[in-house]
């Protein structure tokens, strides 16, 4: 097994040399590991079978199991997710801003790279093919920890990564799977000050707020999602019927679904028990206080853990307020700063709710579904920000970036 | 004693009324304030003479004393350095970006303050005044932690402050200093994730090492500085000698001065005894490696400990390279990322210094003193970024806020 801290040192040598190379070189080399990961489709899967095998005999559950198991098509859908990079944007050099100060210094701020990004993840092995181009394509190394369930599977797919950095002329230590999937190997990571520029955790909640606690790296919290839909007096029906069953059955699982429901009470005498019934039919199970339950006989009693719970289930948080104001007291508490919407047609409230509430996105008639670095437009996502330090909400590229300073003068001394 | 839970609740309440008021509130407020720290002079100087006598009987050095003093002069500066910042323009509500998705959802990214910012520094009581006005500019709460032996000075202009604050019908609360001076407090304000967003520690090596090791919020790393200056073959004597002379002897105590001199050999051949002569006239102390020393009988003998070293004092290392890829290698290897600077002629060197250093800083033909956020036109300055997340180099006032994503939608749900 490679020693960590040798690991780690030969990504940041790496780095540096990467975060100097030009956009073709960079794109060249995501174009090489796009087509190398076809090439080498077999290997990957025969890895992954391995991996799959003893999961299997491990007693992993059917969902763990489908998150681990890699496919031809889930390889060539990681494969075109790299090839999308290639033709955005390069961040890197972008001018940020520019002026002359009075004595002649002329200061111009440029983007450049984080430098090592430490990537600390759960499960699912495209998280090492998506992080891994996205640090190549924003000139960052990167130092991936995954889990030891899908350590073969993550070892092939960086073993082909770094074949195709190799193939043309770039370091392929800009990227490497840590072997080393002892516990501890995570903590060393995360407290690798010198190697190591951002720690970006990327899994349940425990584990990042284990790396919270544990890092002395700088981190990028993402993750936890405790999202709210609050339903105004004026809201329209079937715009609100229609966004609430988006936000929490199109895919429960994800941070961005909605967990609980806020509900005006004149909003709610006139439709909360046909949109309970709708939403029952779909096979949401509704946990609601006493004015819910009153018009929804299926509803089970909500208390004080349903409404800081993030379900990541068909599962929904229901409470009937009285104002805007107590709908936002209540995000206010329970909120974890992630997505909050408004349905309304009261452009007042709307703007009231906009600007008030403190969350990485705030919505007006849309679903919580759409903070996404895709469905942004970015292009790429890292993960989604729950920090407010650096970059909130969808880590797209120029997130995954730094600047500096460039200082041009012909003499100058400070007074 | 205030307990200090309570204190940062409060300021947590209170920074989320402050973040929502008008630029001209926040505004008024600073005016307010530096009326009342005129009009309350005698109260706090009646307070700073308590801490000074303490001071004397407990040994404290001429230097630290000088640190504590407050006199007339020095609280009427700080009332103006308050003042100056009415007329910065307000960063809050900045529009930073603004697009339409294709499916008609209109995302805008807006400037809001990052909440609740911690600050934990040493001896001076100016920080005090300086920081929480940068704060309530910017719409944030702040938890102020300074020394011990400041603590009658820094609670007797919080209370002006605060004064100032309900003078004007703000809440008082969005600053407090802490009264609980046992280390232990550091450690649980830099733990106080559900309160606290950001902590800057500002002070010695020793106080920033402890902050990074034990914090769990976000931190702003500021202020080690091993600067170097880089004299290339073309340096002009005459720049070289004003540039060395003005980063090492200006304001040798600080993060931006010089301490460590690299010299082409070619340069030093020619020029390297008489501006080390220059030097020592000036009282500086020049640790050299031996060719240094075969020019300079005067030099100290440079190890490995004088590359490393912040003298923070008139003490200059000075090494003699063979080329511009050996003075890089040395400052990658040295350096602190803070400011580094070449001085040459030749403009395809200097393109390459800017290009390959990283430093927060990178200057030609310009003293390393300029990375400060006054030299920079921020008209403010919360302390200087080492590290590479969030903000790099000086802190002004947009590096005090973060932002949240606006989106409009009109029933958007995803697919």
């Amino acid at each position: 097994m490679k020693d960590l801290r040798e690991t780690a040192l030969a990504v940041k040598a790496a780095s540096a040399e990467l975060g100097l190379l030009s956009a073709e070189k960079r794109n060249a080399a995501l174009g090489a590991i796009a087509d190398a990961l076809i090439a080498h489709e077999a290997d990957v899967l025969a890895a992954n079978e391995l991996d799959l095998a003893d999961g299997r005999a491990n007693g992993m559950s059917e969902s763990l199991l489908d998150r681990l198991a890699l496919t031809g098509a889930r390889i060539e859908g990681m494969a075109e997710g790299v090839r999308q990079l290639i033709a955005l944007p390069d961040p890197l050099g972008e001018v940020i801003e520019e002026f002359t100060r009075p004595n002649g210094l002329r200061i111009r701020k440029v983007r450049v790279p984080l430098g090592v990004i430490g990537m600390i993840y759960e499960a699912r092995p495209n998280v090492t093919v998506d992080t891994a181009a996205i640090a190549l394509k924003t000139g960052n190394g990167i130092l991936l920890r995954g889990s030891a369930s899908a350590l073969r599977s993550n070892l092939a797919l960086a073993n082909v990564m770094r074949g195709a950095l190799r193939s043309v002329g770039l370091p392929e230590d800009a990227l490497a799977v840590v072997e080393d999937t002892a516990h501890e190997s995570v903590d060393r990571i995360i407290c690798m000050n010198d190697c190591v520029d951002v720690v970006i955790p990327r899994g349940g909640a425990g584990l990042i707020r284990r790396v919270v606690q544990t890092a002395t790296v700088p981190v990028l919290e993402t993750g936890v999602g405790n999202c709210h839909i609050y339903l105004d007096e004026s809201a329209d029906y079937d715009m609100a019927e229609a966004i609430v069953v988006n936000a929490k059955t199109q895919r429960p699982s994800v941070c961005n679904a909605t967990e609980t429901l806020l509900v005006h009470s004149v909003w709610a005498t006139a439709h909360l028990a046909k949109l309970l019934a709708k939403l029952h039919t779909l096979g949401v199970t509704i946990h609601g206080d006493a004015q819910v339950r009153a018009v929804d006989k299926l509803a089970l009693p909500a208390g004080e853990e349903d409404w800081a719970n993030e379900y990541l289930a068909p599962e929904l948080a229901v409470k009937v307020v009285d104002s805007l104001e107590e709908a936002m007291q209540h995000i206010a508490r329970y909120g974890t700063k992630h997505t909050e919407a408004i349905i309304t047609e009261d452009a007042e409230n709307a703007r009231i709710f906009l600007r008030c509430v403190d969350a990485a996105a705030v919505n007006h008639n849309a679903s919580t579904r759409f903070t996404d670095g895709f469905e942004f437009g970015f292009g790429a996502e890292m993960g989604i920000s729950t920090q407010k330090l650096h970059a909130r909400g969808p880590l797209g590229l120029r997130e995954m970036t730094s600047y500096k300073y460039l200082v041009y003068g012909n003499g100058q001394v400070r007074q």
